[in-house]
């Protein structure tokens, strides 16, 4: 496994957005922006069961997180792994991202019905630019 | 064939940054962050042969094009569709895109021995989200 060097995090931890790619089921290429965190291991994002993106990881885990930098798309970094769906704190990690981007405590458009799970990938091979 | 409505044009009109996901010759997803373009009927993209996007697109046509709104990025626009390349006038093109991205009137960055090629997408699938 690799991990990000600690300017490749930064651009995680700041209230940048990531674009992730995945793969639908005719092959075709799917992307999708995204709220992202990094936990010191893995980069992380939530998502809902039933989406697109949770459908395809289910059937093809291997996904692609670009992240470039709001004020400066010049710099980016780009993660590819193989995404690992977790619900367990699923929920307290969607107000964690409310509050990084939100600044709420609790996500503002749960809906009944709705099972959350954390999309985890372990980076793989990571690839940047612009960040020095 | 489908195309954009002006909101949604305007958001690849003005200097935002496109992330083009094509899918790799193991069946993984590949994104790479871009300049961007519109020509009333196709989106438009550059880059040169031999990059990764340009042999994936050679390989599986299909793509997906994320563009969101660097101002607000809950605004967004994605288009999918399958990618023609066009060498023909991709230097005038390149030159078009350093224009609106940079400024300058040519691109800084050639080099001998690159041939660029347009990307050119034709609209299939149009979603969008904040736009209105």
């Amino acid at each position: 496994m690799g991990t990000l060097n600690d300017k490749q995090a930064q651009l995680l931890l700041d209230k940048n957005f990531a674009s992730i790619a995945t793969v639908n089921a005719d092959g075709s290429p799917h992307v999708t922006p995204v709220w992202v965190d990094w936990d010191g291991e893995a980069v992380l994002v939530n998502t809902l069961r039933g989406r697109v993106k949770e459908r395809n990881i289910t059937r093809h885990p291997r996904v692609e997180v670009l992240v470039y930098n709001l004020e400066n798309p010049y710099q980016y970094v780009r993660v590819s792994g193989h995404a690992e769906l977790v619900e367990e704190s699923a929920e307290e990690h969607i107000d964690t991202l409310t509050k990084k981007y939100l600044g709420e405590d609790r996500y503002p458009w749960r809906a009944s019905g709705d099972t959350r799970v954390i999309v985890r990938v372990r980076p793989e091979r990571v690839s940047d630019q612009g960040i020095e």
